[in-house]
């Protein structure tokens, strides 16, 4: 049975627009904090440096898909799972819920990358220590 | 034949992150300035006011598919155009270069809105003259 | 004596800059957040509607001093008092700490207005329930 | 006789809140955006490298007085003029305007730095170069 980590968000005034409502950006901005506090959860970050230099996690793709408003203050529940754990990449999921109904359905593909200075990122393997530790929050079936 | 709305962008420090080069949720905000000056360039505003109140677009959707870093000062061309012009909503296609080569494809999907104050937005049929306007973005074929 | 309201705020990746620090507009957004939060510690809000509309805080004026960097993840703690509360405005100031040295110096002063659609904000005299909430926040002499 | 850089920015959906009117966090980032402009105008860059590494001009302080609100889609003009140049420190003034009216006075002081990978930067008096393109628009008397 896949686990789902489970955050929580208040929507800050900034996060929100004219039209009332938090901004739809925002949300990715929600998917990458409820990533990156995971990977603090798993007692990593998504920014480690060993002896070949820095690995990071850039994003290659993004979406997200909205179903109710939310606004100033409403505070989110983001259960995250990942649905698909590939070589080189993890592909998460992010549902938002407001009072017990979703208000919002994310999903960002991340590559595991080497970072050097002046240098696109490059992707390689990832590393077994993350492997075994995103595991237990993969939800699709193979 | 179709036509592209093309624009430019370029990337603000403010917009880059810690890893060296341009934040993917940056994107989201170019799109929807690009989709903004679009309705500028027709004569008209993704926010309007008539008799019965305020049009406005709320997205449904949205996503972006990232193909190589963009940083700092770089400056980004944006070519619209309009995937699907459907009875209630309009899906953009947002084409990033750089240099001549892809850096990014987007996508959103906004959806035509009486904006009530205290209510959720109410899906309305695009109004004609809308329709007219966005008609010669379309570059999907039927 | 007065009492300082202490909250905490990690810096998110989405906040920092290709500098590889935390970008300096970063703290006026953490500055409103703890506003907002002592408010609701209160048990009000910055935003709220009685029968006459709506009363908010806008801005007159914001500031910071910058004294150390801080990085992707570094928790800060935040400290929030209250230089002036005056007839019609609330000057707040707000000492960031990282290891309990200082990084930054804040302050932002917030008007009491009447929310009116279509017009500018009008100033009014802090209500009195406003006032008896802020008054232990109170850090100067008079 | 002193000249002033001036700019236009137009209000973007993304950086107006629930209020109706844009973010206060927002002319921060208008200010930075200008200095760049104003770097890359004069033929140079906020954030260039030579021989002895990166160089580039972190904030020490930033304020911001608002007169006037401004909402969507409203283009703002903006000044620039130095108030101060100093040995290692550029302050700047921001003047906005709409409709030939003030609607907010800001100000950013940035300090020369040589920037090295996981140091803080370091204050480094200002190249010559720089001062002799800076100079001219120094508006405050001796």
């Amino acid at each position: 049975m896949a686990e789902l980590y489970r955050t929580t968000r208040r929507v800050e005034f900034s996060e929100t627009d004219a039209a009332g409502m938090i901004h739809f950006s925002s949300y990715f901005l929600y998917m990458e904090q409820a990533e990156h506090e995971l990977f603090r959860h798993l007692g990593t970050s998504v920014l480690t440096k060993d002896d070949s230099g820095t690995i990071s996690w850039p994003r290659v793709s993004a979406s997200c898909d909205y179903s109710r408003p939310a606004t100033f203050e409403d505070e989110l529940q983001i259960d995250v799972g990942i649905a698909r754990l590939g070589e080189k990449s993890v592909t998460y999921q992010f549902y938002f819920l407001k009072d017990d109904q979703q208000v919002a359905l994310g999903q960002i593909t991340s590559v595991c990358c080497r970072i050097a200075e002046g240098q696109p990122p490059r992707p390689i393997v990832i590393p077994q220590t993350y492997v075994e530790l995103l595991k237990p929050y993969i939800t699709a079936s193979p």
